[in-house]
């Protein structure tokens, strides 16, 4: 890492680089089944921008780790980000037809494939972790770090307390609650990633962990915020939508202005964690910042 | 293992050792989500017969290992297997209402829940891999295991070429291709586990490996032998489905004589493969010869 590296070549570097560790992780189209490959490739190359892989490069590379120690989890990161995109759109769930930009999986491939390439993305995500270096104890110590963000006390769990929380009243403690498992388990746990894959002692991970929650609460306010205020061709989704459905959001609980102030606060706090660990310099406190003030 | 320990008096204490380490890898029902962890635990406390995890332990204790060794693997194996069945009877996919005389995980929960909770269970089946003994490589090869076993290249990609072969003619070679993944490849990795787990050589993990999917094969043909000639009662789920809704059957390929011929020649061929792996006392070849036999 450059330290004159600035955030956007920093992003376009992490984004180069984990797409190539996608496409190496995936079996190629024409492996049979083919409508099944071709689904888990339309999902993954669909525009992301690869936030959560960027996370665990920049700890990772921070902490004193290379690149090729934090590919298998920033590869793995976002194989689970992206079923759970696929899982999220389909019909019995957020029911979405668009998604940055494109119909969804299941517009495309059909409800059945959409659900099966979503479960076989989630199976390569801990396969390439077991495969590709750094290996032995900090191979684990992803998987772990993995399993814990995406199950049901992490991003799935969130998922349930989004839809159980439809149309209810939506105070602050049980938005919270959503999100510190839906967003943030998995934007904590790309660091925690980046920071195993460096070798970080367990205390630091930790405090990577605690970093990431508070940072990871930022970016879902801002998810939130511009669901209202932004428009369909920035978005790249159907905005609106999540207050049109009844979903529990920031702005919904506690208005626009101080949903802003609240991002400020938790990206002001979350940066003196990241400090905490050992992460002054490189790319990631300028990241954060970006993460709270971000316009798509 | 007890040399004079009977085939049933094997499998009860299979059966009661994986379901302690269920109970104890999966997250308590009142542990929020709780709507979230109750679907979990319906799905997988539904009366399965365990057949996956006692291959593990067969295979781990034949080669020298212990149940301790073989625990995870075993966990992991079967919580795969369960969410698989949660999908597999969503509307989306094979619509079923009733498994194992109960009403399906959808049916209880809804759609939303089901999803989400199978979703659950397979990122818990890794994290136990990577969180309990034996841990190291061993582990790592488990994961491995699971995720091919698991993924687009087997139970996944077996589901896809099922779908999509409905309605078609169900020559031999396709109704092969279907059940080597959607059926064999979970037996034989649960096989593979066992070794890995025992700290057998890659080569005799490898051949472990090839024998499974020869046994798993004369399960799936028994399987569909049952759903031609069972009754309701018997079955625990509605018979005659598979027919019915146009699937690739053995019996539909090949018709219900051969295709108990079938099953006998793979069963004979797998049980050389496994003398050649090293099992030729313990449990694992009297069990291969029930699976081909068994009347549910």
């Amino acid at each position: 890492m450059d330290s004159s590296e600035s955030l956007a070549d920093f992003l376009a570097r992490a984004r180069s680089w984990v797409e190539e560790g996608l496409d190496r992780a995936l079996p190629p189209e024409g492996e049979l089944p083919e409508s099944l490959h071709g689904a888990m490739r339309y999902a993954v190359f669909g525009g992301g921008k690869r936030l959560r892989p960027a996370l665990a490069l920049g700890a990772c590379e921070t902490l004193g780790g290379s690149p090729g120690d934090a590919l298998a989890g920033a590869v793995a990161f976002e194989l689970i980000h992206t079923y759970s995109l696929v899982h999220d759109d389909l019909p019995s769930m957020d029911d979405d037809d668009l998604r940055r930009g494109r119909p969804t999986c299941h517009k495309v491939y059909g409800e059945a494939l959409a659900l099966l390439a979503g479960d076989a993305l989630q199976a390569l995500a801990f396969q390439v972790i077991a495969s590709w270096p750094p290996g032995g104890e900090r191979a684990l110590a992803t998987a772990r770090i993995l399993g814990r963000a995406a199950g049901s006390l992490g991003m799935v769990g969130g998922q349930v307390l989004d839809l159980e929380g439809e149309g209810r009243e939506p105070d602050l403690e049980a938005v919270r609650a959503i999100h510190e498992r839906k967003t943030a388990a998995m934007i904590a746990g790309a660091l925690q990633a980046g920071g195993a894959a460096a070798g970080a002692p367990p205390e630091r991970v930790e405090l990577l962990g605690k970093a990431g929650i508070l940072l990871g609460l930022a970016f879902q306010i801002r998810d939130d915020v511009l669901d209202e205020t932004a428009d369909a061709g920035t978005l790249g989704k159907t905005p609106g939508k999540d207050r049109k459905s009844g979903k529990r959001t920031w702005p919904a609980a506690v208005g626009l202005e101080e949903s802003r102030a609240r991002a400020e606060t938790l990206v002001r706090e979350g940066l003196a964690l990241l400090e905490e660990a050992g992460i002054r310099k490189g790319p990631l406190p300028e990241l954060a910042l970006y993460l709270a003030s971000r316009e798509k």
